[in-house]
């Protein structure tokens, strides 16, 4: 498990003159290794979403015990990213590529706190000011449920996506949509093969939208059969997202310089 | 609800010259109202300890619109401190005597880092050091669930306490203790009328003590009848813990200036 707090990052990918995660991890791993590596990670987070459970790959030069290379990157790294393991894996294993699928959690604080949308803000309990996006507690959560319902499946999903280069497949795989109640607290969990730039955040819009009744669960099929970007809701903020976990089939390695997994 | 990041208090309980959330509290009152005001929490959080739904009330000299008073709380607090409503009651309400019961929830990470105890804390992810305390994840968590029924019930919890005056009344009924698992993290949740100091996070280590092999759930009774503190688990640390929710009966009042609360 590879996790950090996004908060500072610029998200995964790595820019010059700019923190980014794959960057802190890399300068730490060249400097730990003696030599530079590339990290290849299973999800490029946007800039501000954090982790919990990211994976990355490197193909290893030193091949030390798995407990020495963690420790040594963790002292090296700074100390909103963390390592928690770094088992080897075959040289044929690629962190994006071979991922089965990837769960993202956003995190909703419902407020009972009475007045406007600055009122709403206000009221985030401090722990959570990081990571949940403070909305009316008033939610129609079983319109809600009914919307998720609708948004499993194989599908195109060119409505919840924002503006990429033309050619990439827009058809993807979502296998869950879950509403887990806390206390005073709603995660919209989304499992998915794969997901187009920004869907995740556009989908739980979605969500809320139904939840506060501004669309209907009934509508959500209409909506992504017309393809229709300017259809979309609202996106959220990056700080209530969080890549909370990636599964992996059975790995198949082709021979060659063992791979690294940080995980 | 009233939430606060405990990482900087001393705990609740107002002290000269140390920050604490009830003075924290008081100051922000006593700025916004233009006289001094004694808060009253429903429960005396330690140092270090955070809370999600503490509940406070004050007798208020003022009578202004909720909104208004949350809005000028909320700007004279430090971001660490937020009130979420202020709704009146009446004047015999009090927010520790008239709580039914109350619920704590202690958070732990599930730490697949090889290595020992070093290892384990270093691989607590960013997002979780200022809430859970990270453990390994072998946990038998079926023996966990075994003794957390075995605790719940009217009981003598002198074993499970730490030094407090003679004369207290060291019976208390505890409600539930549930255990909720998340990616990678447990919480263990208890729900009790009342509590002795110390208690929950002894309770806590007792459970991670059945988890780890060091005890036997079947165990847990003989060491409550006991009743000897020398025979406690460890106690764990206050940032692992968090005042959940204060739920109360219908309040009853007694006439007289109403009160307000901080919730």
């Amino acid at each position: 498990m590879l996790s950090y707090d996004g908060g500072a990052y610029a998200g995964w990918q790595v820019q010059v003159d700019t923190p980014t995660v794959q960057g802190a991890l890399q300068e730490a791993l060249g400097s730990v290794l003696g030599e530079p590596v590339r990290v290849v990670g299973a999800g490029r987070t946007d800039a501000g979403v954090h982790a919990l459970g990211q994976v990355a790959h490197f193909d290893d030069p030193r091949g030390w015990p798995a407990e020495r290379l963690v420790g040594a990157l963790n002292s090296a790294l700074p100390a909103d990213v963390r390592v928690v393991g770094a088992p080897e894996v075959p040289a044929g294993f690629h962190a994006l590529g071979d991922a089965a699928d990837k769960t993202y959690a956003y995190s909703l604080h419902l407020s009972s706190a009475a007045g406007g949308r600055r009122a709403v803000e206000a009221s985030v309990p401090p722990l959570r000011r990081r990571t949940h996006l403070a909305v009316r507690r008033d939610l129609d959560l079983s319109a809600m449920r009914a919307a998720a319902a609708r948004l499993v499946g194989r599908r195109d999903w060119t409505t919840l996506s924002k503006a990429m280069p033309d050619g990439r497949d827009t058809v993807k795989t979502v296998r869950a949509v879950r509403l887990l109640r806390g206390p005073s607290s709603l995660s919209v969990v989304v499992t998915g093969e794969g997901f187009l730039y920004g869907m995740v955040r556009l989908l739980v819009g979605l969500l809320l939208d139904v939840g506060a009744g501004r669309r209907r669960a009934g509508d959500v099929e209409a909506l992504l059969e017309a393809r229709d970007r300017s259809r979309a809701p609202a996106s959220l903020p990056a700080h209530g997202l969080c890549l909370w976990m990636v599964r992996y089939p059975r790995a198949a390695g082709d021979g060659g310089r063992p791979r690294r997994l940080l995980s």
